[in-house]
């Protein structure tokens, strides 16, 4: 296969990374995508660094498998865990969600007051911290861990008085932190941004990393000169390592449209 | 080591198994317990039936090789899809969650309806549903899957005005029904009992299966003749496949108690 037309890898620990994929179709129709999702051992926002870094090993060992000729991780506690070691371990280009991410909240501050929403792994990890203070130290940085969102999200619970409530009580320490600009660093929450958005009002811009994400790859692939020269529709696969409970019908609320066959894969 | 003095074996898929220990402390008290948290692939609920019981075989071995004398799963989604499975491939005596609770349902419903809360993978497994049906055909069941309730529990959201919505927005369509018995079936909810008895009211009775559980297990090791002779405090020996965050506090939460050294173990 031509190096160029070769798939981009995405892995998560679940589902919640075709967010992700969603906006890799819109930014970049023409590239086929695998995508894998541990769904076996999700989530990984609430496991230690060292067994997130070992998941996310063995996640693009596995994708590496498929000639992928770069690899997504839409996940946000594997891109604060590991996203460093895998680096240092494999050749090909790896891209996180939290770089894309940051840069377009510094874009968008004007009170340099910042908050970031994820799991608590993500949180307590304080990537999203190191990564703007090593870019724009001067800017503050309030982190929130949100554990309940994911189930909210998987539950299909996306608005109504009793998510509205969670969100309120969630995001008030950081509304009154008097933030302007709130990263979903969390693959899952898009989902509720309609919810999140009605609690947090207009004066706050809400920043999607997977939309961010999908931009920075399409820049980064121009410049590597590896965008695909095909002229055609990408083509998608799905791998899981397991296949759960409604599996079909959760990938689907995430991908926003209907997906074919998923396979099921060891790793 | 004298076969009655061998420990008891718990596993679980994380933490929440440690309300049963609590008993297990309670009704017996000089009996050795080795416990097994599977935390590094926490939760289960949300898994495959395969999956599932793939894990809950690696939990008994690892048991095992500490000489165990009787293994009790002490989570509501292994129980009710992996039981089975295990009692067929080892010849210890294993106790799952679901016999003790729906016993004691039984012998307290005077409508003949009971109600059953868990998790996704519970609920849809039929499994209380099945056991009840087994003994008293004529009894009505109803289940409710509450995938909230976990991550409540987690993140110590105990009380309050957000809980009991959530909580009465779950049992809502179980109290529709007219049940007069609600069966706990999984074990971090023991945790939400205050919010949970509150939102039901004192017309429907509680069953906490971890209760029964111990109780049940006091009985059996009485009939084999397998009770600990030694006049000792017993000791207790805790692992967890990850140490993820907070899980000393978390740990305690569910044990209502101090806890010493946590071991990690790879399985």
């Amino acid at each position: 296969m031509k190096d160029l037309n070769r798939p981009i890898g995405v892995f998560d620990s679940g589902m919640g990374g075709l967010t992700a994929v969603k906006q890799l179709i819109k930014f970049l129709p023409n590239e086929d995508i695998v995508y894998l999702g541990d769904t076996a051992r999700v989530p990984y926002g609430n496991k230690s660094k060292k067994t997130v870094i070992k998941f996310s090993i063995q996640n693009t060992l596995c994708l590496l498998k498929f000639k992928v000729k770069l690899i997504i991780i839409a996940c946000n506690t594997s891109s604060s865990l590991a996203l460093n070691t895998l680096r240092k371990r494999f050749k090909i280009p790896i891209i996180g969600v939290i770089e894309p991410g940051v840069k377009k909240a510094l874009q968008l501050t004007r009170n340099k007051c910042i908050g970031v929403i994820g799991t608590n792994a993500t949180i307590s990890s304080n990537a999203y911290q190191r990564e703007i203070s090593r870019i724009a130290p001067s800017v503050k940085v309030f982190g929130q861990s949100c554990p309940l969102f994911v189930p909210l999200a998987e539950e299909g619970w996306l608005r109504g008085k009793v998510t509205l409530d969670i969100i309120r009580k969630y995001l008030a320490p950081l509304i009154k932190r008097k933030i302007d600009t709130l990263i979903l660093g969390c693959t899952h929450y898009p989902l509720l941004k309609p919810s999140i958005k009605k609690a947090i009002g207009t004066d706050i811009k809400l920043i999607d990393s997977a939309n961010e994400v999908a931009q920075g790859v399409k820049r980064l692939m121009n410049v590597k000169g590896i965008a695909s020269e095909e002229n055609k529709k990408g083509r998608m696969k799905f791998f899981l390592t397991d296949k759960p409970y409604n599996f079909k019908g959760i990938a689907e609320k995430f991908l926003g449209r209907k997906i074919g066959y998923i396979y099921q894969v060891k790793i």
